[in-house]
């Protein structure tokens, strides 16, 4: 059965939708005003996993991901440019989009945009005033925290120290200093709308509550987001949802862990963080998106080049594998290891599923994988009969497609992977492989080694097979760092 | 090879994309004021193959669709409900994105709405009037067709044709009759844009100009759509972007047919439509899909209630054999049938393959589909051995995922199938059943066997299992008819 852990309990539960077999998520995507971080990366790759492992559960998603395409950041950038927030949003939305099709996310099913939700959100203030859990001044429209009893219950936050907290914004026109804006009346040469307070915009966490009622229906099962967004963000959609709906928000909160460099929690106000670009002009996307899922999701990741190196050998032991069964010949006597594989195989399906129903834990997942590989390399070199070694494909085949469906990695061919990764001139390696062939056919064979060794040090390792020489990669360095000290 | 049927050389031709293995696609969507009918279904079903066939065929894909959000239809219907257009889009694009996952058709890799482009579209229209390939009067900027010697290279009509054809609008202040829209003024009250030729709108044609070309550059692999957009959208498009871009446009133009009800033409204008919504009200989206793709998608449908009952009962052969499989017992002994299996197996990999290599053609796809389903019923009466048995499971496994993957068909288990097109509410189902089996353990058999034909009426059929009662569903006829004579 599968657990997950549930911010609002504060343990892990058991995973039970509220409407049989359908699972309604609604996840907090970007504000589009510069391109995605590997912050981003993070919650979108830890999200798709999620979304792709109860898919593959049997469960029917229906997976919801806003843009927040109005806020002070991109009004900000917009006044500094000279060009529209409309022009900004739509630059970073395609340039978004563009990055997740490079982690191989799959595309959400819904992607409303906050300024498509105006109308609906001046309603749910409207709503919100009238019932007393909001009130408006000079044009501003706030949430009285202390109309719901159960504020604090997702962030364990205790409304009194908060009052006294630093991180609220002091202004003097609210009855409470926690209270929070749900309208916010635009300055001169700000974007706004008309509404019943006069010309405004959003505040950020009333946009969330709407989106996700007017699209999932209340309640539904999953909120996600990244762990920075529990308090205030979380907390302020739960008390506006459940204050103007009466209806619980979300059953299941769940919240991924922040990406630390060189030991720093990486933020982009701290200027210490890299984009998705940054890192996949230098490794695959792939390795990326690997590396993400290297640890639990609830748990820090550290980042860092050496990171990102292991991760590419990791998979490349796994590309090897594949390599290793496509070439692999079987002679006219073999050993009838049978059983074995179906053991091996046995025990990759029931490992894999009861450590992902354990909230999603993809890092033991993939220990799972490695152990797969480690024995199936075992197993070739205990030279398996014809028919054993069928079904060794077969079953290999059945779990590198369950690892594609719910990892969504290893989505190449293996000659695909490592021509991806080569760092040199794919023309000129072969060049020198055909040059390499020929001192060897004249037996000059130190002349031939050098040209091997020489590849080596750049990372190219050769093969010679009976169907040509051929090449795997393996990555020693950076061709350029982009961490700095 | 791959061979599609290329519009615009009027011939089938090899599959060669413009850059090794990435394959570049731009379809035209929906105008977002009225919910989807068949006709938007069979084009997103349509080209939702082609993209899952390019993918399974090993391509990297990337896929756009737009929405139309400004047009004289939305801006009607903005004028008889009191709503704005951006509210109206707004419904219709959650609506639409509703009906796709219904009809489990992949969410595109972008989707650009037309009003995020207004100002690249004025940004073309400037470049063609600099051109001289359009003028400006009156506020309206329109393209001169004359000034584009390959015009009509799409749709193979002449130009002097054209001339004095019914179809153009005569307009008083174009220099020829032929020329086609822009940029149109704004009438009081209808929405604008400020532009260089005062407030406007885009013409329909630019927008696939401009989006097509910002998100994927030029030129492009495929660009696609309904055939009755051949002219004089398709043809308009390529004038408009190789006249302003001086370079070719798309390289392969695909067309799928129209839809036929009672051997007339299906249009919105004609008033003989039914919505995505209608039809799944009594079908399952499955059925839909799977009728949408019986047809070769170049060929006219014919849709009928009846074709839909056909549809529904060719899914459950599969079904069933699936069922057949998963509840098969093999005895201590039986037949070596191995090389049978692997001989069925192997000839459904190739025919499959390469009928759906001749462009697209998923009518004959589905006959090696149910080939394949009538030989193996014949094989599991032929009482395989324990090992043959498990290849064939094996074998029928990858098949259904790649009939999952390509067709987007068989999505669910057997159980989840019937209990879908149940047409009587399974409790009462149930212990009916359970009054059977009381009947049976009496020795009441024709009071139980009353019940079992009762229920066979109602298109349910029970099975007396080792495991119990299970059921199956067939349906006779449709329980509420909803296309009028």
């Amino acid at each position: 059965m599968l657990k997950v852990y549930n911010t609002l309990s504060g343990k892990k539960e058991n995973f039970i939708p509220i409407n049989n077999n359908t699972v309604k998520m609604y996840i907090c995507g970007v504000t589009v005003y510069d391109k995605c971080h590997i912050g981003h990366a993070r919650s979108a790759v830890v999200f798709d996993v999620i979304r792709r492992y109860l898919i593959y559960k049997g469960y029917e998603v229906t997976f919801v991901k806003n843009f927040t395409d109005i806020d002070d950041k991109i009004i900000k950038k917009s006044n500094e440019t000279g060009r529209s927030w409309k022009d900004i949003t739509k630059e970073y939305i395609n340039e978004h989009d563009y990055d997740m099709k490079l982690l191989n996310v799959m595309v959400p099913d819904y992607v409303p945009r906050a300024t498509d939700y105006i109308d609906e959100m001046i309603g749910m203030c409207k709503k919100l005033i009238e019932k007393n859990h909001a009130y408006e001044i000079n044009g501003n429209v706030y949430f009285r925290v202390k109309s719901f009893s159960e504020y604090g219950k997702l962030s364990g936050r205790d409304i009194e120290e908060l009052k006294t907290g630093t991180r609220i914004d002091v202004s003097d026109e609210k009855d409470n200093p926690m209270d929070f804006a749900l309208w916010k009346k635009s300055k001169d040469n700000e974007p706004g709308w008309e509404s019943p307070w006069g010309k405004g915009r959003p505040g950020w966490h009333i946009e969330c509550s709407v989106m996700s009622s007017k699209i999932l229906g209340l309640p539904f099962d999953i909120h996600g987001g990244g762990k920075d967004l529990i308090f205030p963000h979380h907390e302020n959609e739960i008390a506006q949802s459940e204050c103007a709906e009466n209806s619980r928000f979300a059953k299941y909160w769940l919240h991924n862990g922040f990406v630390n460099i060189n030991k720093e929690k990486m933020s982009k106000s701290l200027g210490n963080f890299f984009t998705i670009r940054d890192i996949t002009k230098e490794f695959e996307p792939e390795t990326l998106r690997y590396f993400l899922i290297t640890t639990h999701y609830r748990s820090p990741l550290d980042f860092s080049e050496e990171q990102l190196i292991e991760a590419e050998n990791a998979l490349n032991r796994i590309y090897i594998l594949l390599d290793n069964i496509n070439n692999h010949k079987t002679g006219k006597k073999g050993n009838d290891l049978r059983g074995e594989i179906e053991n091996l195989s046995d025990k990759f399906f029931h490992s894999f599923t009861s450590v992902m129903d354990d909230d999603f834990n993809t890092a033991a997942g993939l220990s799972v994988v490695f152990d797969y590989v480690k024995k199936v390399n075992i197993f070739l070199e205990n030279k398996p009969d014809k028919k054993s070694f069928e079904i060794l494909q077969n079953e290999t085949e059945k779990i590198i497609s369950i690892i594609q469906s719910t990892l969504g990695i290893i989505t190449k061919t293996p000659e695909e992977w490592f021509r991806a990764n080569l760092n040199i001139n794919e023309e000129e390696l072969l060049s020198l492989i055909e040059k390499r062939n020929q001192h060897r056919k004249n037996k000059e064979f130190d002349a031939a080694d050098k040209i091997r060794d020489e590849l080596m040090k750049k990372g190219v390792e050769l093969l010679d097979t009976p169907e040509g020489t051929k090449y795997r990669t393996k990555r020693m360095h950076l061709s350029s760092p982009f961490i700095s000290d």
